[in-house]
């Protein structure tokens, strides 16, 4: 079967997915973009993320190119044609095309894209059972990190440094201390008074879905949350760390820059939150 | 005419210049970029230019897909393809494709893009001899505006902010109140004692090349420098103000946030140096 992508207004044969040159997400990383999980076919937690996204392109005054309905048909058909069941959905819409200046062109025609891949379900799975390691590295982001842009060199950095230091995510730590988020996860540890610590909503960190529901389903099994910044020491000396993703759901952390999270094994609280997260 | 651009080992008619969706730097703004003026049909600082390319990639782990010695015939033959005497050559190179991971892939292709447009000399002449506005702008760019990246979305949103306020560039303001740059320039004012000031380089500003040319030229004209970070205050005060980019040279600047700066027409020894610069 072929692989397709949407671009623009057509469904194409994956290799021919492209964009100009001048496209401004190309040339100045002037667009925002949204990941679902598909799984068993249907796509998580779709009218959050559509809320998200429409805050996002509010943030960089961004209007999509296509109603939320039409969106919601086009993510279907990309997912239809590919088959794929259990995977990833990536969309992003950009400025488009113009003539490359900085600041907005007059008119802009911004550029909708989506692809569809198949995740290893039974991988994940065996990973969340095992956990992973995370290093802390210094947040050098930007100050709008509330907005999903894809401005992520940074973000990819960080991840780099993560996979060179033979850990799987990099957390990262603002001027004072305190972690902010994971490279492209939201982090939380099970403090030593076994509270749920994950930093409060500001512009230096992403309104995560994940995130969102899991506070719901904090609340309904009545486990205690503080949303306070915490630091990496208190990270170190955690009962439990995870990180949160819609491509990982709640993944646990067994090791942060080579200390051993709690026994060194997923967390209790950790595996009933995501036993418990309504997929 | 045929307008051409060269991307990835190919000439190709400007509008078939294209790149794949899944392109680093459409999707991770994964890459760095140059522009380099073009008068007379030569290029200015092209050995300047090239040098900071280098660290750039270096910095960014990012090998040029091309020598240099290459990348100079390509920039030259995009030129000639394109019959263009006064313009701006722009390059950038970006990871290429790669599944979209945030972490470099192990084996990465990286993509090289050459555009070139006219300019109209006479335009940016007469502009120079009015100035332009300024306004300023929390920076709230990344901790790494040393690379010369193109995750340029604040940069973007700070130019637009100028747009909206009817002002041509936008300075921005550190968390101790001190200019470090403007969203596509340089930075420089003319202070009360009458010496040029210049914020000095570190990982917060780029290292401009009109502003390593313009420091030799103040040597020469035995001009006195003070690399030492302003405040927007002082900018307000000054005797004189400019921007320096490699697209203005150097751009005169006759008011900031609404304030003349000295007469409101463009200063003495800012224009002194627009003329000695050597183009």
């Amino acid at each position: 079967m072929t692989r397709i992508a949407y671009v623009d207004g057509a469904y194409l044969p994956f290799d021919q997915a492209g964009v100009h040159i001048e496209d401004r997400g190309y040339q100045f990383a002037d667009g925002i973009y949204e990941v679902f999980a598909l799984i068993d076919g249907q796509m998580l937690d779709v009218d959050a993320h559509l809320k998200r996204l429409e805050l996002s392109l509010e943030k960089i005054n961004l209007a999509s190119p296509v109603s939320y309905s039409a969106l919601l048909v086009i993510l279907n058909e990309t997912i239809r044609a590919n088959n794929i069941r259990d995977g990833l959905v990536y969309m992003q819409i950009t400025r488009g095309r113009a003539a490359r200046n900085h600041a907005y062109p007059a008119v802009s025609q911004p550029v909708l894209s989506v692809t569809v891949r198949p995740i290893n379900e039974t991988h994940r799975r065996h990973v969340a059972e095992t956990g992973i390691k995370v290093i802390s590295t210094e947040d050098q982001r930007w100050k709008r990190c509330d907005i999903k842009s894809i401005s992520l060199l940074p973000n990819v950095m960080a991840k780099q440094a993560a996979v060179e230091a033979g850990a799987q995510e990099a957390w990262m730590i603002d001027g004072e201390g305190f972690v902010t988020e994971g490279a492209s996860t939201t982090a939380w540890i099970v403090d030593e008074s076994g509270k749920l610590r994950t930093r409060p909503l500001a512009n230096d960190i992403l309104d995560g879905i994940t995130r969102q529901m899991l506070l719901s389903l904090i609340d309904e099994l009545q486990l205690e949350l503080d949303e306070t910044p915490f630091t990496i020491d208190e990270a170190y000396s955690s009962n439990e760390a995870f990180s949160t993703a819609s491509s990982l759901i709640v993944m646990p952390i067994i090791e942060i820059d080579g200390h051993k999270v709690g026994n060194g094994k997923p967390g209790q609280i950790t595996t009933q939150l995501l036993q418990n997260y309504k997929i």
